[in-house]
């Protein structure tokens, strides 16, 4: 492992961003297209829309919309878990475009696992899950209870062990730890076995918790965490572990929302990268010596895990480093505006082609 | 210990606030008389302005200018730690009105203790100091060093060390930990001897990382931490020890300061309570069932310390529990504006008498 010298290239076969927000409506007219425009091809599109996504006519459908604001990026589907879903439909997912449920931290005061909803009533469905190959993706927190000092820096480290309980009782059940922030969670990862693995956010390998304490354009659950942490997520990709792979959580709000104009409200959580997430990743990996795993962690590493290679005739970006190109300040559509991680900064890493 | 009754009144002897932020200019116009409107006589007054306090001169300027705003409040003033002060003047400061000194955290690459800088070079001075009875008041905090794991969620446990060395090196030298935010500092402080004592803020009796959390107006430093440290700080009040008293840093910052309306930059480091203050500190302390250390906390044990007794004929004010007071959203003077904090929220205890 080394740092790459100005003029270096690195190529990237059909790079694939297994967590993304693309929102609905005009937002994500706006926001859809810069999957593309930032390196990637494959979106895992996160189902949490009002109402959140739950039936596989609705993912469809939104995956219609999606395809229209952008048609070389492949949309990957999820439903949002809860007892909307039917276990009895679930050997029809895969064919239906389906390849994974996502869990939503739940806090409940009665029949809970470790402070968040007891997975326990799930059992039939993630058994029909594990049969058929749908994975389970997993934000593994456990919501604030300061009776038992669970807060936003512990809300990971505390559903730890629901991941371990998952994974023994399923061993065959795909899952995925979300956007891992702690040297904890590394450390779980990797004392699962093969049917787990974690998706890490470019943001994440950038910031700590000092970047987001007065500046709630860094703000995101989970929050960034310890100097340590971040230095364990970057060793994880350094150590070609393939168990970790990129998961951006790309998540826009328009600035109004991302903001704390006034005492009244708090802002939303959420860093927005996909519009630069290639070069970004690119720079960060190459500012800590693991530039060389950037084909890694960018696409082969998930789309093997997910079992969705890229095939012959895919595109491969090509990638430069070079003396420091600026990310623009805000994108906008004339109505909606949405602020970019790293804006106004220098990326020393471009796009420079991309190949059939 | 127990909470109060609604139409319930404590009486506060002369409250001291041992520890605001004053500023000067137009701000201070502004924000000096909402001491004694939050219900205080005493406010120990922070030396941090743009050029700091250094000299004796210099306090009494800026009392002289503070009194012109508030003339029933006791200012006592305080000297900014710096090779500016010079030993053989400390002998006169008691007389001056000089009550403290007060140290800010300075990172340095060299000559520095657990990467701050050292205070062997004013070993001369601390022993002026402990012989002329001026108070030492520490900002114990840190500066980040991401390379140390340092961040500004250990910053103040790892200044801890710092203290501790201090009360034994300078035994008779009167030390106070400054706006206390950690289980570990409330334990560090009760194992120093009596030279040592502590300062505690009313909102790190209301907040901890939760709540600053994308929430720009509620960020300071220290940060608020764990809900098993603000549990820590409750208890240390509600003991009864004679080590812990109000020093509420109150610290105002126009409401454009405290917003991060863009990315660009973050958010000024301050929460403001002067206008509220004793009925906060009333509200909070009535909340976990320590009311009846009110007048401990706001008066008796810093006036100890400090050796500032309240004297005969002083103010007494009384407070009464009530359904409910609306804070008022903000304080303006026509060009700046600044937010309080509990802002549109209601406090259950109001100011109802003053009795000479």
């Amino acid at each position: 492992m080394s740092t790459a010298n100005f003029g270096d290239t690195r190529e990237v076969t059909a790079p694939a961003d297994f967590h993304v927000h693309l929102r609905d409506g005009e937002l994500s007219k706006l926001v859809t297209p810069h999957v593309r425009e930032g390196g990637f091809y494959l979106a895992y599109v996160m189902p949490n829309l009002v109402p959140p996504i739950t039936t596989t006519e609705m993912a469809n459908e939104y995956k219609k919309r999606l395809k229209e604001y952008s048609s070389q990026v492949e949309f990957l589907m999820t439903l949002y878990l809860s007892d909307a879903l039917d276990p009895n439909d679930v050997k029809n997912w895969k064919a239906a475009g389906i390849v994974g449920v996502k869990s939503y931290p739940r806090g409940v005061t009665t029949n809970s696992d470790e402070g968040i909803e007891s997975y326990d009533k799930y059992d039939e469905l993630f058994k029909e899950m594990e049969k058929h190959g749908i994975v389970l993706n997993l934000h593994g927190e456990i919501p604030s209870d300061h009776s038992k000092n669970i807060c936003v820096l512990n809300a990971e480290e505390r559903f730890l062990p629901v991941l371990s309980n998952l994974s023994i009782k399923y061993p065959k059940l795909r899952i995925v730890l979300e956007h891992a922030t702690t040297a904890a969670a590394v450390q779980a990862v990797i004392a699962c076995g093969d049917n787990v693995a974690c998706t890490i956010t470019a943001h994440h390998l950038s910031l700590t918790v000092d970047d987001w304490a007065g500046q709630s354009f860094h703000f995101c659950k989970p929050v960034a965490k310890f100097p340590e942490d971040r230095r364990a997520l970057r060793e994880a990709i350094k150590s070609g572990n393939r168990k970790f792979f990129l998961g951006s959580d790309s998540a826009p709000h328009p600035t109004h929302s991302k903001s704390t104009a006034t005492h009244m409200s708090g802002c939303a959580a959420g860093v927005y990268t996909s519009p630069v997430l290639l070069p970004l990743v690119a720079h960060l990996l190459d500012s800590f010596g693991a530039i060389d795993r950037l084909a890694d962690f960018t696409s082969h590493f998930g789309r093997d895990f997910y079992q969705i290679p890229a095939g012959p005739g895919a595109p491969k970006v090509v990638l430069q480093k070079v003396h420091g190109v600026k990310v623009q300040a805000e994108y906008s559509d004339g109505e909606k505006t949405v602020v970019p991680f790293w804006a106004g900064k220098d990326l020393e890493w471009q796009i420079v082609d991309v190949t059939q």
